[in-house]
């Protein structure tokens, strides 16, 4: 499976008095990573929701190695590790750019559900194309 | 017009690397005293948007007076300042418990839209009660 | 070990547009419950940090179970799940208040550092406050 | 005063149950276009908390236009308002990139201070750096 891969900034909103970026905020990070990924694989989410599929994050999990400042330029890759006929799990690292240094690492499981909430099957050719 | 009250603790997520509360984070703040000014006048906000009718800010203002710190006590003073046909308008000031120091002011501007965000008229019932 | 609880109201800032609370906001509450527990133990956080031990996450996960909303009042429940020399972890539960419904668990491990971020040794006292 | 400008991508994590972008999370796109403003005027900010002096503002404002929607691509367009001994005032603009759409406008104005929140001069280097 290959890998996609968008790159920000710090922004100081997501610092904290440590000085550091605030742990909860990778996780928008991997939200940034998952957004492309899916773009990169000719379905962005956007559209899902427009079709009426919601990927729900039903479990979250990161690792933090090192701390990231104000304004650090970071990279954040995004693959697929592993899909179901209802759940799709990303794995991400997030590095420094400066000197690739790995920041964090992590990963979500989203459940494919209706507007409702409720479960439904992932599209065979969405599965397809993330696996890819 | 009388004034509503409500009481919360900084969070940690919410200062930043300066060590105090990050400045826009005075507006969920607001929020949070707009909202119990609301539930306090019988027009819970989130009642409103069941029957399809949103309040969309379409202005904000802060002053910052004083820094607030991770775990400091605080209070939400919440007001109306002026009612007219489809929008309302807020005033809001924080204080720290202890010694009731002015942090910051301001206001929000909310105007009344359908769930597609079309303008429509404010409630009599909802404005009278607000304007109370 | 006993349990600590906090309670709150979901703030509109905190939901998405899929009209829930945004997964990553759980880690604020966790951070909620964890700052409560640790004021009831007899070492405020915020004390800690002022004679120069800071906690750091180093993990962090959160299984979602049912979705929160707008205004919906929750009770945070936290309570050490293990101590070492250096790190603590903590468990929550995050529960809606009517009918106790679980939404989320997680856990959170923190190293215990210096303001330089170089690993320390987690005080006895505070240890053993935090292990009761 | 020329002006500068920055691209990003609205995330998830800024929509609310409105389905638009949090009113609030204008001012964190405001700081985006302020960082850069600064760094295309030989400034970094960063560098200027490392010299020991802080920008921390006292005054922000925001006019919501229209709605951005998650995805949405958008420019952020910062210029100088004005400068004085010992404040900045930006000035700032956000549009949809789609049909060059003004999403929102306002202001912060931030007062020069110490790392203990001192007021001081901004130094002439910077206010004519910034001002140019």
């Amino acid at each position: 499976m290959t890998e996609g891969e968008v790159r920000t900034r710090v922004r100081y909103s997501e610092t904290d008095q440590m000085g550091i970026v605030y742990h909860a905020n990778y996780f928008l990070y991997f939200e940034m990573g998952r957004t492309e990924y899916m773009r990169s694989r000719g379905h962005a989410y956007s559209d899902l929701e427009r079709q009426g599929m919601y990927l729900a994050v039903v479990e979250a999990t990161c690792r933090h190695k090192a701390s990231a400042r104000y304004d650090d330029a970071i990279i954040i890759r995004t693959r697929v590790e592993g899909i179901t006929r209802a759940t799709v799990k990303f794995y991400y690292r997030v590095f420094k750019e400066e000197g690739e240094v790995l920041l964090a690492e992590g990963t979500t499981t989203l459940a494919c559900v209706t507007a409702e909430g409720r479960p439904r099957r992932l599209p065979r050719e969405v599965a397809d194309a993330l696996a890819t």
